[in-house]
Formats: structure tokens, C-alpha cells, sequence
């Protein structure tokens, strides 16, 4: 934590001193602009908020959460009604209402002023007041005399007016609960947008009455009724968010043929266990447009954003070729290819979604000269495809580098920028395309409990990329600011922090879990797609997900601040003896590890196949405590001892139980270190 | 966590073994009759379940509830409904349906057998079935080969008819959120009464049609409309809960007066700021009957229970002193004291309740000869006060040594017997008025995020002694037992066990909190009635509940588990090594925690009132570390190093910050075994 604690102590710094244009607030995504003054505003039990100028529902519900979460982070019970004060602790002035569906660009900018009397919101709409009010919260700390804001001027707003998070809920049915904290999150940290990705080969998701068989027939029984639907569109709308409903077509659509084989490419019965369906919609029905019509119709009314998307992606073209009535067809209306037929069914689809007043998203996949400018390509292949469309008229979302499923560290998803590569060269017109991007959480293997700690902190991360100036890029800062925010997300009922520790109770079946943490705490799951390159035989999409790689977070804290500490050690000549000192207790502890966890290894069949990885991090322990050894006795280790320990480093490098141990290479330097000349002091 | 791995370690045994008499599973409440047999029934995906013989609402939504609840604990996506399978995993058998308001002394039997190829719980109706599912579950525990409850035949009942929980939602409102989690909690551990203390001097908290000042000028705004408390009341009957109301009256009852001043007996206006209002009902003006007779009405409408509670505690005997009127009335009527006239109150108030269709309940105050045989007497005296009137011929419940706000340790309230002391004295026909008992969870220092953590896991141990029979009386087992079920508890969503991980951080101001932690987990709040006896001034009911001591645990693992070590440790005559090691690591923990927390404390409102606790726990670990050098040179320490140090003992075990140091006395004998004569080895 000593990141933070710098970050915090800066904070402090600048509340009692004069301003300083370096300070660093912890706020995520970081404003536009950032103006700290002298002095701070007290938070107290009477603390109270005016509304002038324009009030809609959004700003009052706004205001009445904002009370009831500035309660709950403070431990006081604060009034949770707006009070006409002639001196209230902060006022809030709208110059008018935002528009009835949320728009795409629609102004989110705001300015918060801080002083020590008072702070003052101001927005052009309701939307930037729930900004606002979100950076309010960001900067409330307890200090010496009681909970405070420090004083300070921002100016802020979007740097893409497209900032979403994509939830695939095909795969593993959420729950409207997950996804309502998960919206708490989004609003948090300004996101604008929830993609649902309703429906693919597992799982329709969507109660349709009028082809009821679609959630019947195409889910496990696990589906949202449209009362539902309405209900999280409207709690979305409330936090400045919108929903964007995707229905995946013509490939990734099993579950529709469930109920509806005649849609399908190849004959049926079809049935959702274990994988999926394998087929793909048939384009060349005249039945299949009217179908799609009416059901896009029905849900065009459920989700009243302007975009609608239809995936697109990933069609597998064999189920199209084994088909001779779609092979004659491809040749009598002169298509070259599958591509053509995938882009005739596109335009006839566009066609369908225009007259329901949508404006078509789809993967990169769709993208295809006779379609329309208006559609929106969502990148998951980069920023050079996403380049590529911008050039030729079309606008984009980036995802490609969004993606949560691939257990990237932060650092990386935040690096990645939709501006940056390909992108960079672009024109200003055709850079005005880009819109933004969007996280996205695909579920192969993450069941309900398993969403939050998948999605936070990192979305956060990506959040600010969103969000804020291009320049803003330094990852210490981010990472400290990551912690912050992470742990003021967990008042918002997500589990990201907390949940796991009921999994790996689950795993010992109630026994102590100390031993278990430790080792948690350093690994992380396997990268990209190795996991499921892993599996032998179908995917069974219905496995349980309970094992330590289901529990872990993707990415390491302990292992980033271990790698710091080894630098910090490293980089002063063997000097740091604070530092020493933390590493040997954590060598310590790791060496002695192995033995406290072998019990519960052993009566566990969660838990048996992370006994290597237990034994490596001991291993790790003594190796390490050795090499510090040497380092202290400034006597440089034999190379024997270095060779052998270097294999036990190659063998804790290889992934095992789809873990990797994050620790290994900072125990390599100091193995390493210890056979150099350089003396001790 | 030794004692919680023997525990495991025998019900392992067990599941391989043949059968063991003395074998403990982590069962608690622990059943009447529990014969372990051989061998294991496997718990996997396919698991089914049937319903056979009677079937109604209550069994098909707990049948769901426990497939919901079996899938969450194992992490398997299992079918959520009961199949009418030929050979189901599980059969369900009740004989008749369950009475449609639920009674007092309504048959709450199971009998659960469990063998390698299925299981079979049978009851004679619905309540019985959902008991045993929460033995089931109380279960399965992973094994080498997947999860599996061990075989077994359980047969079960109560030993009280009523066993209760009271939430007082008067002084600090409690949303139905928590509430509803806390009904989850008391059926996991077989309680069966939620008695809400509804109304007291800082709050009235059910709407009410026919009076509504009584909840809008009587409450600060928080307060549950009819259709939550039917909602609460239909999901308590759901888990096979009655839902007792009480309004208190004649005292406490401050909250009545701000709307209706008339009641009171001592001239308004009256507010409910800060203390809630200081006056009694008048008992003797005809208008307070019809205002009670109306929303008595309304009341007893809304709780269909056929109990009503009228509180009738602590009346303040000065304000009929003071009023001229009130005393003319007293000797008008031939009464010789305020005791007569509240008497007349009861019995004019229990004509009124029988009107109504319901039986009085009262705390030990109403206890009067005129008073019919069939009012409850529930006891905050003592079994003294409950054998008196039980020899009278009423019926009682206890509460005294159940007071959870007391913040005794578990073991304390385990020791509590409603038929101990003066009531074992009674005979047969005197003892079957001995209802049964409530854990007393009074709010005077309770917020909702602080009542999960002061009301689990201690009332689970509270649930066994009114559920077990009388001889379930070890305490390591029930420490043993009480931490098994307590992880299982954070499965419903209770947060006693990660929510104070962010009071905390809110403490930190998100600062890392591991040196807070380590101190926070060997202190306890004070005792008894030490901290509002620490209040100067007026107790402010509003006041912020976010310190430390509103964080911690009332009982300390840490300690407890600290302790039994240094016993071992000293009984092993120094020789104990790993022992030895534990406490050392402890100690050096403890030196070197004060220089980690002093940044945050210096930093944060919260926290800087803890610094002499930290300060005591660093010395008291240096002095730990050279008490077992000493024991270690088999030297004995200086007299005058004892002296020293006992000093420095003396300090610590003063309470500061409203809190106690836990692990003073361990660590005292320590010192004083370190001057002893006794060799080491």
C-alpha cells in the first residue's frame, strides 16, 4: 500500500497548503481539469444541499442517493431530503433537463467548486450533476477534525460520449440484482453505457411473448421477464445510463433454434446441453425476416435506446456451405461467398431495425460497403479495423484490448487507447467517428459470484481511458487511484473485494483459510485463452466454476507490490532495510506455507490440484530467503546453487491448475542478484 | 483454528469409519438424537429431489430455497425444481400441512436419514421439513471425491416451543433488507419468533392509516408501510417464523406523543430530538383506551400472530407524580402506588388486546395478581423473577442473559438456561410454562451495518440452548460448531463476517488496513452498561456510530484462540514448541504494529482515540517476547522486570476508547510463569 499511502499523504498535503498544480486527488476517471485551492469543507451532520434552476426526477433520485451514500461512508445519518438552505453545504443548479431517452453525445459536463463555505455543482443538464456528484463523493476523507472535502475547482467531461461495459448474459444467466450493482459501479465511475449481450448458443434471456419458446425452450428457466427489463432500464436511466440490447445473429443464435428450428441452417432438433447448439440462422428464408421483424419489434419497444445490436460475429460459414438450398441461393442472386450472404442478411436486417427506429451496432464482421454510414462497428479485432471503418464513413466503438475475460492486469487494458495505432492517423473527421469503447465481460467462466471481482476494479481502469484527456497515462497513479476507488465501490453492494473469501471456505469446507489466502493472494488465473484452450472434449457450459482459479482475482495486488518492494531493494544497492525486512517476512511465510496448507489440500477435492503451486511458492520462500543471504553477507551465492535454483524458478513458472504464480520473477532477480560482485554498503 | 480441525478431522473419521457414538458433527443447533452410520452420500450435479405425502407452499418454496442455497454453497448449477424422480437424492415426506397462522407449540419434528444411496427426511408437516433441510445442509462438506453429507439418522425436535430473536427497530431503524436477512439466519439455526420492539421514545415505526402522526411525526422519516410489514411477515412464515409486534406502553412509548401530545402525562409540545421525548402514557384518561383499542385494531390486523407485546417495561413513576389529576386518580380509585395504577393499565390494555383476538405479552413489570393467567411474562430480571411467575401460573419467556447488546461472549449467553436456578426448582406442571427464550438485540449502539455482526454468530449458541437438549453443554464443541455455522451464515447474506472490513477503510479513509486489523482483532467493546455510562451529557440517539469500538467484534476469535495457546503452551511446562512459535510470531506482530498504524492514526478523526490501545498492545508484545526468553533460558526473570511489566499489565487492562484489550491476561501469566522456578525441558 505504499503507492497509496503517497498518493493519500499528497492529498493531505494540498488540503492545508497552497495550491499545488501536482496534487493528486483520488478521484477515477481523473477530470479534465483539476484546481486545487486552500483549505477544505467540512462534512458534518449538517451538511445540506439547495437545488436551484432546473429538477427533474433524475437530479432528485440522484440527490437522494448521494445522501444515503455520503451516510453510509461517513457512519452518519444524514438528512435524505434536499433542503432549501439559504446556506446549504452545497448547491446544486441545472441549466435544464436531459433529453427523455438518452441520447448518444448528450453534453455530461460539469463544474464543481469546493471552498471552505460551501461547494457549488453546476451542470448544463441533469446528467452532468450525477457526474458531479460522483467526484463529490470521490474526494470525502475522514482528517483530523472530522470527515472533509479538500477545496478545489474542476472542469469536467467526457473525452468519448461512448463509455460502456458489455455483460454477457447468454453464457451465465445474471441476476437483475448483479447487474444493478454493477450499473452502481458503472455510474460510479461516469460510464454511460450497459451492452447486454442477451442471448447466444446457451441461453435466450429475454422473455418474448411473442414467441414465448425463445426464453422457454431456448434458457435453463433463467431469464428476464420484461417487467424486468423495464424496471433495469429505467434504474439504468436514472444513473445517466444506457442499455443497449444485443441479440447475436445469424451465428452465436442456438438457443433461438431450440424452440424454432425451421430459423436454423441445418436440420434440427436442437437442445442447449452441453455446448450449445451448433448451427447458424438460415438468410435465405423469406420466414426468417418476418420472424426476426416481429421479434425485433417486440424488443425494439422493450429497450428504448436508438442502437440496437445484432453481433454478427464469428458466423460459422460450414453450416451454410453443408446447406444446397443456401448454396443455390448464394449462386442465383450472384453473392461470391458467405461473406456476401452474412452481408445481404446485414442490409436486410438494417432494413428491419430502420423501420423500428434503431440504428444497427454489430462486430467487426458486419462491416460491408453496401450498408448504410449510420451503423456502428464494435472492434473487438483493434484499432486498425476500427480505422479501416472510420476511413470509409462508418462510426466505431473499440473493445479489442476491453477485454475482462482475458485476466489482463489493469496496466494493460488501461494502455490501450482508441485513438492510439491505426487510429492516430486518422483524419479529425474521420476521428470523430470513433465513439468510444466498451469492457467487455464474456462469461464462458464466470457464474453470478464470480462477475464482480472479474469486472472491478480493472473496468475502473478502463473507465478513465473513457473519460478522461488522452495525456492522462501514468500507471502509478492509476494504480493508487485504482485502490481508492476500489474500495469505495464496495459500499455500492459490489463483491469484488469480499466475495471471494466464501469461496475459499467453500474449497476447505469451512476450515481456517489463512493458508489458503496466501497462496491466493500471489497467483492469478492463466491469460487470454488459455483456459479454455485447456479443456479436453466439449465445453460444458453448465461446469462448476468453484476451484481457486474461479476465487482468485485476476490481477495480483500483492504481486505488484512484491515486485515494487524487490526494485525498491534492488535499485538501493541492498540498502532498504525496510524493505528487506518485508520481503524476508513474506519469504517467511511462504516457506512455511506449504505445510499449514497441506491439511485442507488433503481432504479437499477442490483443492488437491493447487498442491504443486503450494509447493512451489515454498520453494519460492527458502530460494528467496537465501538469495537474501548472500546479499547480506555481500558474498555472491555459487553458481550451483543459482543453476539449481533457477530450474525450481522455470518449473513455478509453468501454469498449473490454470494458475500462474505471479512471484517468480522478482525472486529470479534476486537470485540472480546474489551471484553479482557488487558489495554490500 | 485447532479446535475447528479436530472437529473436521472426526467427522471425517466418521464418514469412513464405522459408526462413532461420540462423533461431532457441525450441526447447531445440535440435534436431540444423531446416530452416525457408514459411509457418505455424494452430493453432485445430478442431485434430485421428490416430494412425497403432503405438499403446500411453505415445503415447494423451502424445497427451492434449499436448492438455491445448496448450488450457492457447492458452487453447482443445480435444478431448481423438486423432480419427481423414482430414486431422488433426496425424499421429502410430510404427513399434513402446517396451521395457517403459525402456533405457539405447532410440532416442529424431523427425522433425517441419510445413507450411501439417498436420503429420506420425514416430518409430520411443513415446518419439520424445513428444519431438516437446514440440518441437510448443515452437511455437505467437500471431500476427496466431490462434495457429500456424511450417512447418518438425525431425529430432532425442540426442546422449546419458542425461540426467538427481538430486533429493536425503535431506536435505530433496521430496513427490511436486513431484517429479511437476519429471518434467513434465525431458520438456519431453527429459531422460530422475530419479535420487532416497533415503537420507543426514538422512533414509531409502522405506518399507521388511522393515526398517521404516529408514524410521521414520530419517527425521523424511517418507518415501514403495511405492505413491507405484510411482506415480512409472509417471508418470516415462509422460513416457519411467527412475527411478534411490540408497542411499548406506558413507558418508552415517547415516540407516540410528538403527533398526539393528549396521551402523554406530562404537558407537550413534544420532539423526537435528541433523547425522544421524556413522559408516560395516561392511564387515566378514557380517550388513551379508544386510541389504543383503534390502533391496537389496526395492529393486530396487520400481525397475525396470536401474541402482542405491550412492552410495560421501565416506566418513569415521575411524570404521574407530577400530575395532580393522575394522583387524584390514583386515590380515587383505592390505589395505593403507580405499580396499582399500571396494573389497571394492563388490565384495561389486555380487555382491549382479547378483543382483538390476542394474548398479552409483557416484560416482568406487568407481573400483577389481577391480571389473567393466560398474559406471557418475558423476563430481563432473571430465572428468579420467571420461576415466580410461572409458580403463579403465567407463562414466561427468558431474556435475561441474552442481552446481545451486553456484548458477553458466547459462551456466557451458552450458559444461560431458562430452567436453571430458581426455575429448576419448579415442578413439572410449573416448567411447561416456561416458553422458551429470546436473544435481546437492543439498537441504542446499533446502526444497520453494525446488527449482523452483534447479532451472529453469538445467537446462534443462544438458538442451541433453547433448541438442544439441556445436557448440550460443551463449550469447545460449541465454539467449534458456532465458527462452522458462521461462515455459513455469510451465505445469506449477513455480513457479520466482511462487513467491518469497510468500517475500516472508512476509518483509513481507504488507507491500507492491515495494521488496523491486527489490533481490531483482539479488542472488544466494553461490557454490560460501561458505554452509556461513559456518555457526559444527553445520549444523542443520532449520534454517528463509526469509531472503532462500533467495528470490532463483541467477542474476540483472535483472543480466545490466543489464549488457549498460551495455556497450552504453559501446560505443556514450556516444552510445547509450535506453540511456542505461534505466540512468538503473535507478539513481534503486535511490537511492531503500533509504528504501522501510527501514520493512519495520526491522519484520521476515527482513529487517533485508539492510539493508547496500540501503544499497550506493541508493549505488551515486547513484554510477551521476553517472558519467553526468559522461559526459554529456563532463567527466571528479575523481580523487578516483573514488577515493571505487570505495571504496564495494570494500564492495558483499563478500558480506553470504549474498549478492551483482550489478550492482557495471557499474557500476564506469561510474565508471572516467566519468574517461576520450573525448569525448562
Amino acid at each position: 500500500m505504499r503507492i497509496l499511502l503517497i498518493a493519500n499523504a499528497v492529498s493531505l498535503l494540498a488540503a492545508f497548503a497552497t495550491a499545488q498544480p501536482q496534487l493528486q486527488l483520488n478521484l477515477m476517471p481523473m477530470p479534465s481539469v483539476v484546481q486545487p485551492e486552500t483549505g477544505q469543507l467540512a462534512i458534518d451532520r449538517s451538511f445540506s444541499i439547495a437545488i436551484t434552476g432546473f429538477r427533474d426526477a433524475t437530479v432528485e433520485r440522484g440527490v437522494q442517493r448521494f445522501v444515503a451514500q455520503l451516510s453510509q461512508e461517513t457512519g452518519m445519518l444524514l438528512k435524505n431530503k434536499a433542503a432549501e438552505s439559504a446556506n446549504p453545504s452545497l448547491l446544486i443548479h441545472a441549466e435544464h433537463g436531459r433529453e427523455e431517452v438518452q441520447s448518444l453525445g448528450e453534453d455530461e459536463s460539469y463544474e464543481l467548486t469546493i471552498g471552505e463555505s460551501g461547494a457549488k455543482l453546476n451542470a448544463p443538464n441533469s446528467l452532468g450533476v450525477l457526474h458531479g456528484l460522483q467526484t463529490f463523493l470521490q474526494l470525502v476523507e475522514p482528517r483530523m477534525n472530522g470527515f472533509a472535502v479538500p477545496a478545489v475547482t474542476i472542469k469536467d467531461q467526457p473525452r468519448f460520449a461512448w463509455r460502456g461495459l458489455l455483460i454477457d448474459v447468454g453464457r451465465h444467466f445474471i441476476p437483475l440484482s448483479v447487474l444493478k450493482r454493477n450499473l452502481d459501479g458503472m455510474a460510479a465511475v461516469k460510464m454511460n453505457v450497459l451492452h447486454l449481450h442477451l442471448s447466444d448458443d446457451q441461453g435466450f434471456r429475454v422473455e418474448s411473448k411473442k414467441f414465448p419458446r425463445l426464453h422457454e425452450m431456448g434458457s435453463d428457466g433463467l431469464y428476464y421477464t420484461q417487467d424486468e427489463i423495464r424496471d433495469l432500464v429505467s434504474y439504468a436511466h436514472d444513473r445517466g445510463i444506457r442499455v443497449l440490447p444485443e441479440f447475436d445473429t445469424p451465428g452465436h443464435s442456438g438457443s433461438w433454434f431450440v424452440g424454432y428450428p425451421d430459423l436454423a441452417s441445418s436440420p434440427g432438433p436442437f437442445k442447449i446441453d452441453p455446448e450449445g447448439p451448433d448451427s447458424v440462422t438460415d438468410p435465405t428464408r423469406e420466414e426468417t425476416y418476418k420472424f426476426l421483424d416481429k421479434v425485433i419489434g417486440e424488443m425494439a419497444k422493450l429497450f428504448p435506446d436508438a442502437y440496437f445490436h445484432i453481433g454478427g460475429d464469428e458466423v460459422n460459414g460450414q453450416h451454410w456451405d453443408k446447406n444446397p438450398k443456401i448454396q443455390s441461393f448464394i449462386h442465383a442472386h450472384g453473392m461470391k461467398n458467405n461473406q456476401d450472404l452474412q452481408a445481404y442478411f446485414n442490409q436486410r436486417l438494417q432494413k428491419i431495425l430502420a423501420k423500428h427506429h434503431k440504428i444497427m451496432v454489430g462486430w467487426d464482421e458486419i462491416l460491408h460497403p453496401e450498408l448504410p454510414k449510420t451503423i456502428v462497428i464494435q472492434s473487438w479485432r483493434g484499432q486498425e479495423s476500427l480505422a479501416a471503418a472510420a476511413r470509409q464513413g462508418y462510426s466505431g466503438l473499440l473493445s479489442f484490448g476491453y477485454y475482462l475475460d482475458l485476466m489482463w492486469p489493469a496496466a494493460r487494458h488501461y494502455a490501450v487507447d482508441p485513438m492510439s495505432g491505426a487510429a492516430a492517423t486518422l483524419s479529425p473527421s474521420e476521428k470523430s467517428r470513433i465513439l468510444g469503447g466498451e469492457a467487455c465481460m464474456w462469461t464462458e467462466w464466470v457464474t453470478p459470484e464470480i462477475l464482480d471481482p472479474r469486472v472491478w476494479p480493472r473496468t475502473a481502469a478502463i473507465a478513465e481511458r473513457l473519460w478522461s484527456p488522452q495525456e492522462t497515462q501514468d500507471v502509478n497513479s492509476m494504480y493508487a487511484r485504482l485502490e481508492a476507488v476500489s474500495w469505495r465501490l464496495d459500499w455500492l453492494g459490489l463483491t469484488h473485494r469480499t466475495g471471494r473469501f466464501q469461496m475459499l471456505h467453500r474449497m476447505t469446507g469451512g476450515d481456517d483459510i489463512s493458508a489458503l489466502r496466501t497462496l491466493a493472494d500471489v497467483v492469478e488465473p492463466v491469460k487470454d485463452y488459455a483456459r479454455i484452450e485447456s479443456v479436453k472434449g466439449p465445453w460444458d457450459f453448465r461446469a462448476p466454476l468453484n476451484r481457486l482459479v474461479d476465487a482468485v482475482s485476476p490481477e495480483s495486488d500483492a504481486a505488484r507490490h512484491f515486485a515494487a518492494q524487490v526494485e525498491a531493494y534492488i535499485q538501493s544497492g541492498y540498502k532498504d532495510q525496510a524493505a528487506e525486512t518485508q520481503i524476508r517476512a513474506l519469504f517467511t511465510t511462504w516457506r512455511d506455507n506449504d505445510t499449514k496448507l497441506h491439511r485442507v489440500l488433503n481432504q479437499s477435492f477442490l483443492l488437491k490440484e493447487v498442491a504443486p503451486l503450494s509447493e512451489d511458492l515454498s520453494a519460492l520462500g527458502v530460494a528467496g530467503l537465501d538469495a537474501l543471504d548472500y546479499l547480506d553477507k555481500s558474498e555472491p551465492s555459487p553458481e550451483s546453487w543459482r543453476t539449481e535454483q533457477l530450474g525450481l524458478v522455470e518449473r513455478a513458472k509453468a501454469p498449473k491448475a490454470n494458475l500462474l504464480l505471479m512471484v517468480v520473477a522478482p525472486v529470479e532477480r534476486l537470485i540472480e542478484s546474489s551471484g553479482g560482485q557488487r558489495p554490500k554498503s
